[in-house]
């Protein structure tokens, strides 16, 4: 509807209305039967007896089609004004087709196919009636311990601004009314949650205004430029003042400063949570932080539906909040079309049956998870050229391979590593002889309380860890070559998956050295939501494949890699620790007084650990191919009045690739201490066997720019080091330039 | 002299003579024969050929008075205006009298001990010339990979105020002018050196307004009340300024907010390596924003030298900074009566070698180190029952107990472990019948390349692994009891001492392990200057004395405690981790919104973490005694207008004994997110056997207090929980009271 007749229908609504429309309940709290009962959802959350839950502006996680319509259709019949219920989901990298998690998605520093990734789960939330997704979540993160690393996109900012802004045009279309087979993008968690201290979920996260501007800020920021209709807030404290109750950050920021005028959202039970957190005396009190910093919707509490009467009566000035905050609401929900059809795009049940997987989706999932598998190591051994392999592992036939947050998602329609082994080595015709044994269970039955109610995840193996152990011993002595799929549980990460030793599990490294002992070259196949620590196993095996959590397609996508038939181009988007003690590590570190490279080796007095090096593992823009690629004559070049740098990139070796040219830069002298380098630009190119091709970075501001506390990004005049290479510490290629 | 004396005396100064009073060289740049030579230290330095070092206005660390005499004495026969050298030094915590290492002095409580072990090493200084030492390090650090933690007064705002509060009073005796026994005190480094990302010497700071001001600002601060007369810059860059170059952080709250008159000296180089931060494109801009930091002495390079002149002359407005930063020097010069005695204090020669370790100050080494040492754990083995003893480990005969930063300190006179107890035994007549074998070496040959040219402070073993073991397992098995002492080495932690896997070294673990199989019981005794990882040892031995480096008289302290002469009193001024991955961990940490304890067990979505308890092994202010201390009655009490709480507190065990009741304070809701509790008062106490004691605190305004963003402290009205009790985490004694 136009504007005039939604400020027409935004009159006639009552105070308990509008408040209506800035809560989000769950779909059990529309259950007629349920609710009039004493021990149902309203009393456990402690909502007033006379709250009335068809008023409630959305939902939370009603994820099916039937139960939407069926929803939909009962609330319509009771909704005083008629305003069609917003269906709200966590639908963060799948619906049905689940695609890499967002880490290894960053991997593939190839966001067209993150864009048409993002296509492919609005369509399927369209089609299954949900309005909006909770994705993208773009926090920046440097710690490994954290477990939500795998939902984010990495380390760098660059990348991180990219993933939120092709995210976002992906679900919603990048137009201002969310059209067909696209629904609204929800970014979060604003802001900085990517930096809890020690790596410990939800802790208090602590930042100067120059780190949060530069690190933290740019990524929510480039999906609001892309237009993004939704903002969540994050649990954590940010210098002291809980995120959503923070009136600078949310207020003065992201409202004034960044004129965001679309929803704002709690996050799970975050409005009622300032009280733990310290900063409120009781829930009223929460009710006016939150409604203060422009909160629109609280999802799942009982605080605005319970305070915002009590709370607007004594301070009558908070009534325009409220008002502002419904009408924000309204306004998404006539973006999205649901005044005029509040069943938009939903297929109904006999067609969304027959209908999962399309072809292009497969593709979308197989072209992702292709580009986001990242080869470590490789001492050889592929392509796999031998024949007879033992497939062992506890990731062997697991098919929880989708990650932690893929509730959509459906374990069974997961490739296992050998289901995809088996059915690519028919359908290819390759001849492998694969015999297959897990070796060891995923997680040992001691470390089970860890998981609390997810314990039940787990089955206690039947056999003993020394018949698993005999079994895998035999048909690796009978194997010419053991693939060897380990990793840490999809469990062990994600939300409330942090860890203080994000390593292999300890007997899965027992497992290794043992196969080890058999003289079988071991190619190491690891799962894993975050940069696990391998630096007791990067030397004892010939080539490490590292898949993340892959997505539906996982299997199939490892075969084609493992044959060859895809030549892995992944890059890391995170840094590979050595130690626990490294963290946080990353490669854009600011330049400090002492660095280790200007003084002599194990110097005392240098920004250096006694017990170990400053480098990585593995750096941040790492990861092999089968092919090998040569860099020569890095040359700056002037072109119709622009400036540009320029190299040459050439594919000697047999496969035909994908490389990642990375251009990084270091500011030499500025007001306010730069990083070492940072990634600046970057493309990825295609090259056949033998060609050459010219990569071109134009010199823009953008390539030099900061962000001063006050929020401008300026250009400093000085000297800049270009450096053009392979990852973050390659310093092969330099270009000194004056701007 | 008077002010107006003064004033005409600095009237009558060059431009050159000005700079001069603003450089700090070392020795070596006063020997005339040396510095004209091709190759001297003038040359090194990169000082300007018309360089006149008989114009500069201080020395670093000449520390005996024999060169002091000399160099003194050659300076004013050239000086033009008869201007006496400053001797400044690194004093830290002993010039001759070494006493326990500041991260122990703070685990004493007693700052009465700390004042008087300051008031001995001004007094040693004074003997010896040195005008100005380089202490109190007052920096808060949380980070136990830090290698400095050891020069550090620990995590606590509470007890890093009180530390450098009374180091100043006690080496400054506490008056404007400094008089006689006295030098002047010089706190660093300023500011929050004590946070470096990753706990990885010298990195960057990153900090928000609220931690700054609350937690890593008050110590500093603290010192200047006391009159400190000297400030010294940071490494470190603040929130992307290098503090030696902030302007905001040096004149803005430096001199203006905090009213600072004194001197602010760079830290060694610090100036020069503002290039290196990436802060200055150059010497002249490193030497321009130092002035406009008002950074009055530059520390051992030559870019105040070589660069004011030209500075100066290119911007005219500058030379009123280097007439401040000039007479700031004189001034303090003045105060320390130099124009009247250039010799102040000095004793001669014949006079100051026999005049070594006088009674009072080995009585102050021994009555701060008795309560410094920890007694982390005793399963009734302690005190010592029996008399045949296996004194087993590579700190048993070993000297090397003073530190990192005991530079002007001799091991040779310090109390080995074997020293003090056979020395204890027979003053004592304890009839301790000791074996002696060190078990392992402190450091493994492979290891010694971590030291770079500090690695010659170890030998290589002439016996084996095998024939070290051999001999400890002999002497164990004839033994009643085992003392076995450990520890990292003195070139493991301070400066430059960082470590990711801050352990006891594997091979002294695999040395324990092997005497556990003895079934002998274990005290473990060990040495270190930080808390180091205990996981893989606290349950395999009986006993635990953590003795830190405990300085000169280190062994026959500890022979003392563990026959019960002495009864331990120390409590920890740091948290010990259980796992590296916990760190940075500490007690007073931000509430979050859903913290672990309000939720169940083991439930995902709280802030922990899955593979590990989110408590220390041992918390912040834990430590144990040979006694029993019970607490009672936690009560408000009002007498004559004010209020208290009280306690009663009684030892029921048979030994007298020190207890530290502490009282912490949590802010049930504030306007900025104050820490789970903070440590705000405390009394140590003496109680006989039998004995109760009632203690009180008076709740003034500054258990309630914060900081907020501008420096204002401020209490706001509202509930409060006070915790009297053993520890960080002893919650047994709770009373809510109203502000």
């Amino acid at each position: 509807m136009n504007k005039e007749k939604l400020d027409r229908l935004f009159s006639t609504l009552s105070f308990e209305e509008k408040v209506g429309q800035m809560i989000q309940l769950t779909g059990d709290f529309f259950n007629i039967d349920e609710r009039i009962m004493e021990t149902g959802p309203m009393k456990k959350l402690g909502l007033h007896d006379n709250f009335e839950p068809f008023n409630v502006g959305s939902v939370l996680n009603v994820t099916d089609s039937k139960n939407v319509v069926e929803l939909q259709t009962e609330y319509l019949k009771r909704a005083t004004h008629r305003i069609p219920l917003l269906f709200m989901a966590d639908v963060i990298y799948g619906y049905k087709s689940i695609f890499p998690i967002p880490l290894a998605q960053t991997c593939s520093w190839n966001f067209d196919l993150i864009e048409k990734s993002a296509q492919v789960i609005a369509k399927e939330c369209y089609d299954a009636g949900i309005h909006v997704t909770f994705s993208p979540m773009v926090d920046v993160a440097r710690d490994a311990r954290w477990g939500r690393v795998m939902e984010s996109p990495g380390e760098d900012v660059l990348l991180a601004k990219k993933y939120a802004e092709h995210m976002v045009r992906g679900i919603q279309g990048n137009r201002e009314m969310i059209g067909e087979n696209h629904i609204a993008a929800c970014v979060k968690h604003f802001a900085a949650y990517g930096a809890p201290t020690a790596g410990r979920e939800y802790n208090s996260v602590d930042l100067s205004m120059t780190s949060l501007r530069n690190t933290y800020l740019p990524s929510y920021k480039a999906a609001m430029d892309a237009g993004v209709k939704l903002v969540m807030t994050a649990f954590n404290t940010l210098n002291g003042i809980p995120c959503t109750g923070n009136e600078w950050l949310n207020k003065e920021l992201l409202r004034d400063e960044y004129d965001f005028e679309g929803v704002l959202i709690s996050d799970y039970a975050a409005i009622e949570e300032l009280k733990y957190h310290g900063y409120t005396a009781n829930n009223q009190e929460s009710a006016e932080k939150a409604i203060q910093s422009t909160v629109d919707i609280d999802m799942k509490t009982a605080i605005y539906a319970n305070e915002l009467k009590t709370l607007t009566e004594e301070n009558p000035l908070l009534l325009q909040l409220v008002d502002e905050s419904a009408y924000r609401v309204l306004t998404l929900k006539n973006d999205l079309g649901l005044f005029e059809d509040p069943y938009r795009g939903m297929k109904r049940e006999a067609e969304a049956e027959t209908s999962s997987f399309p072809r292009e989706h497969i593709e979308a999932m197989e072209e992702l998870a292709r580009e986001s598998i990242v080869l470590l190591k490789n001492a050889d051994q592929l392509p796999l050229k031998k024949k007879k392999i033992a497939l062992i592992g506890p990731y062997s036939k697991e098919k929880s391979v989708l990650g932690f947050w893929a509730i959509t998602g459906d374990e069974e329609d997961a490739y296992s590593l050998y289901d995809g082994l088996t059915e690519f080595s028919d359908e290819e015709n390759l001849g492998w002889d694969i015999e297959v044994a897990s070796g060891a269970p995923l997680i040992q039955e001691k470390d089970f309380y860890q998981f609390g109610k997810y314990a039940d995840r787990f089955v206690e193996e039947t056999q003993s860890q020394e018949q698993l152990l005999a079994e895998a011993l035999e048909i690796a002595n009978a194997s010419d070559i053991v693939l060897l799929a380990l990793g840490e549980s999809a469990y062990q990460s994600g939300e409330g998956g942090s860890r203080v030793n994000p390593s292999l599990p300890e007997h899965q490294i027992a497992l290794l050295k043992e196969l080890k002992k058999t003289g079988k070259p071991i190619i190491l196949i690891v799962f894993s939501g975050r940069p696990l620590l391998l630096d007791k196993v990067v030397d004892e095996v010939e080539a490490i494949i590292y898949a993340w959590f892959p997505g539906t397609m996982s299997g199939k996508v490892l075969a084609e890699i493992l044959s060859g038939k895809v030549n892995p181009s992944a890059r890391l988007s995170m840094t590979f620790p050595r130690a626990v003690g490294q963290i946080p590590i990353y490669y854009s570190e600011l330049s400090t007084g002492r660095p280790h490279e200007r003084i002599e080796p194990y110097h005392r007095f240098a920004s250096r650990y006694l017990d170990e090096s400053n480098s990585p593992l593995f750096p941040f823009g790492f990861g092999l191919s089968y092919s090998q690629v040569e860099y020569t004559e890095m040359k700056a070049k002037e072109e119709a009045g622009k400036h540009y740098v320029t190299i040459q990139v050439r594919n000697t070796g047999v496969y035909p690739t994908k490389e990642v040219v990375q251009l990084y830069v270091q500011d030499k002298a500025a007001s306010v201490v730069r990083p070492v380098k940072e990634l600046r630009a970057f493309e990825k190119i295609s090259l056949k066997p033998g060609e050459t091709s010219e990569v071109a970075f134009e010199l823009t501001d953008d390539l030099f720019s900061f962000i001063d506390n006050e929020g401008n990004e300026i250009v400093e005049a000085g000297e800049y080091i270009l450096f053009i290479g392979q990852h973050a510490l390659d310093d092969r290629f330099q270009l000194t330039v004056q701007r």
